[in-house]
């Protein structure tokens, strides 16, 4: 596999690793240190006193039993010592196990961490334009993102909608477990489908079950109800991901000006207000179960109401969402998120704007790196292929810059003097083969080598470049004896009708 | 005059000011001071030893004045205390005049200052695409310049292929200073012309010759001919600038693998060489006199040998540029610059890739900002139009974050509980006019609306944006004593016959 599919000229390749990126950017910080204690003593009074709306009976019933007030309405009043000592028990970082030591990662510290489009229903391609996904797009989604050593872990991708509900699960987990190497996701849409994800990764990963519960191998995402609610499979996800000790992100959808204040640090407040909520009840199943704060802040048009992404509210709140989940220290997921029904302009600004939004945030964990379009209503495949560019180009700048005196390069400049240039010169023929960030998308020739080229742009170059990478695909697959097992299991399932999508 | 040419619908605008920013960014820094003393140190060693063509006389004859060894090939070896000296004397900031106090502006400390394409042989649009820039090309330029609060100092723009040569400059600067109240870049194409273009100024600004040797009214660019030649109009220009009192950048056009050394400390090494070269012959003119240390330091296609822009090789040139020119604590100038030859993704990944590369560097005057395609071989004014809209976003984040009891909305989130939303809010209410950036470009709509609305792609939009930018523009103009004296300044001269681009 190689980590960039247009060439074919069998040139060395560089060595540069992609799969353990550090940050090497410092975090920037937009409010003061005074600021962000504010923002999460004032969460914390929403939960005091307005309290979350907790639709699960046994979720009211284990947040009731560590000391928060459970009303007749189902809304829970927490207790400012309950939810100190969940932030105490969540860990700083911890371990995702994917099916090789090359794919198993650390969440948190310093690391990075990028994961593509998720949960989206429809996909989109140049040649068939847009559709509602199907098993074929999932499988597409699954090869591109094994391809490419920038997506470190797996997302869910698109939703096959040619697979019925009750038997989803049972098509796309196998599917994501024999195609990729990366740790996948599975959706918290009831205990009976969590179980069965839970049993498929361990028989994929060959583990026992007790060994299964001792690491992360696998990881959801739940999104409160904002404002202030969480739902029935929400909180069953909750409480199966700590029972089954693999890895929760915990994401409020606070769109600032429709589910959430208008303001930034009233969005603020609200964000960290709901991820406290989910956390405490995460923590009291299962202390030191590991979690993820996740943000979504950003704005909406407020003439539509429609939903914005990268847009300067989106990145200062990505800002502000990495103090926050310093704060508590708890490691912190951002996306890469664009509004654009297209592969232009607007869709790379709005894109590489999130981006710098979640470095420079001190993101660990970064969802819908590649891919995501009209604001996660499709995912695009050309748009896959150009955002995997840019986070190539990203990881090679988190490479350490090498120095010394052959990269001085004196003798070489002495060398060619006044005048004249490099290209002949023994220090860059030595090089020129691996020096250079090589790119699968950006186009570098001239006007009139470019016309006679056909005159594509960068979707229609990465058009190629993803129908090229499905051909040449060779899938990693299971052991013999897990893929046998793994099919027993899941033929067994789909006889006895699979799992509804309910707890 | 409004910052965001779309809207037509009287909304109360928001009140930011994009003209006065300071950047927030802590500089990024890729290389060690040691590291940096490095490359400083051997970026000497090469002016001592390999030294310097220079082949203007009188600038050879300063050189050795100051005690450099001029050889009889007008290769200068410099003495590194004469180096030393000429970093000394260099002002670490310095204002730039323009004809407004709020284009007026700092050129260092923690300012951002961005100018846009600059130097361009043709223009493009959709409507008729690329073709050899005009006088009414220069025009469009000029009105875009001065709509947009984000660019802060004037560029040269598209040269007006439709003017002689010796004539050019007595039509592009006229223009420029009845079009827009930015601080004027002046070529340096030879003495002639360098004293037309600086009589056309403090005509403009109406300066008495003493008056305008005391400030920086202008500015000029001034690019070395890698590797390690000084031609003579740029030798001049640096000696005219100094002796005028304006502003000079000085540029060495260090592309790694053709004109410089492939490796990124080598390319550096001669980058920082070739700008001190320049520098001491500067200082030793005029010592103090406002200096700008450039970098333009990108890869090449090894294949083609076709320069690059906004690649990873780029932006690490620029953070360590940044560390250089704070080591020699000098004003740094970056670009962003991209080779697309459509407004497209790439246009954009590339253009903002360099961008973050500038604002990491910590550059104090980033040029070619807007427009800039080809590697800089045509400015388009959609993308003009989409590179602004990428600069005002970053303006917002410059912005500071309101904080507060009414921003922290303790009572709005009690007010709307749980579920609901909060569009009808007061909190909302209050604020929504003014609360998020209204961008000029970006679509937010979903598919089935902008389909409707006729599916138009960033590019598209843009194209409807400076349009009506130049229907609605009007000029600021010059108070009329002054336009009568440029009038009849301009006039004899062309009746002179103008003057060649020759020193």
């Amino acid at each position: 596999m190689t980590r960039r599919g247009r060439r074919s000229d069998h040139r060395p390749s560089r060595d540069v690793d992609y799969r353990q990126l550090r940050n090497p950017f410092a975090p920037h910080e937009i409010y003061t240190s005074e600021q962000i204690a504010d923002i999460h003593d004032t969460a914390v009074r929403v939960l005091q006193e307005v309290g979350m709306l907790i639709r699960l009976p046994e979720a009211r019933a284990i947040l009731g039993r560590a000391g928060c007030a459970v009303a007749d309405d189902d809304v829970v009043r927490y207790d400012r010592e309950v939810v100190a000592a969940a932030i105490a028990s969540a860990p700083a970082q911890f371990g995702l196990v994917g099916a090789t030591p090359e794919t198993t990662v650390t969440v948190g510290g310093d690391g990075v961490l990028w994961s593509p489009a998720s949960g989206i229903p429809h996909a989109a391609d140049l040649d068939r334009g847009k559709r509602p996904a199907t098993m074929d797009d999932f499988s597409v989604h699954m090869m591109l993102t094994e391809h490419f050593d920038v997506m470190h872990v797996n997302s869910t991708g698109p939703e096959p909608q040619d697979i019925p509900v009750e038997l989803r699960h049972l098509h796309t987990a196998p599917a994501m477990l024999r195609l990729t190497t990366k740790s996948p996701p599975i959706y918290a849409r009831g205990s009976p489908q969590v179980a069965d994800g839970f049993e498929m990764v361990r028989i994929a990963r060959g583990l026992s079950e007790e060994e299964f519960r001792q690491a992360s191998y696998c990881y959801t995402v739940i999104n409160t109800n904002s404002p202030l609610q969480l739902d029935i499979p929400m909180a069953q996800g909750t409480i199966d991901f700590a029972r089954g000790g693999q890895a929760l992100c915990i994401t409020p959808f606070t769109l600032a000006g429709a589910m959430a204040p208008i303001t930034l640090a009233g969005a603020l407040v609200q964000q960290h207000a709901e991820f406290l909520a989910a956390l405490v009840l995460h923590q009291l199943v299962r202390p030191g179960a590991p979690v993820i704060y996740g943000a979504f802040t950003s704005n909406v048009d407020m003439r539509s109401g429609a939903p914005a992404f990268g847009t300067p509210e989106n990145v200062l709140a990505s800002f502000a969402s990495g103090q926050l989940a310093r704060f508590v220290d708890i490691p912190f997921r951002s996306s890469m998120a664009s509004a654009s029904n297209v592969v232009d302009a607007q869709a790379a600004y709005e894109t590489n704007m999130a981006m710098w939004g979640s470095l420079l945030g001190g993101s660990h964990f970064t969802l819908h790196c590649a891919g995501w379009m009209e604001g996660g209503l499709t995912v695009s495949w050309e748009k896959f292929v150009v955002d995997a560019e840019v986070l190539q180009q990203v990881a090679e700048l988190m490479q350490p810059t090498p120095f010394g005196k052959d990269e001085l390069a004196f003798d070489a400049i002495a060398g060619v003097g006044h005048g004249g240039h490099f290209f002949g010169e023994s220090h860059t023929m030595e090089r020129y083969q691996t020096a250079f960030y090589d790119p699968i998308v950006s186009d570098w020739s001239n006007m009139g080598t470019w016309i006679a080229n056909g005159g594509h742009d960068a979707a229609a170059r990465a058009n190629r470049v993803w129908k090229q990478i499905v051909a040449d695909f060779e899938a990693p697959g299971l052991p013999d004896a897990r893929d046998a097992e793994l099919s027993e299991f899941v033929e067994r399932r789909i006889r006895q009708g699979g799992a509804a999508p309910v707890s």
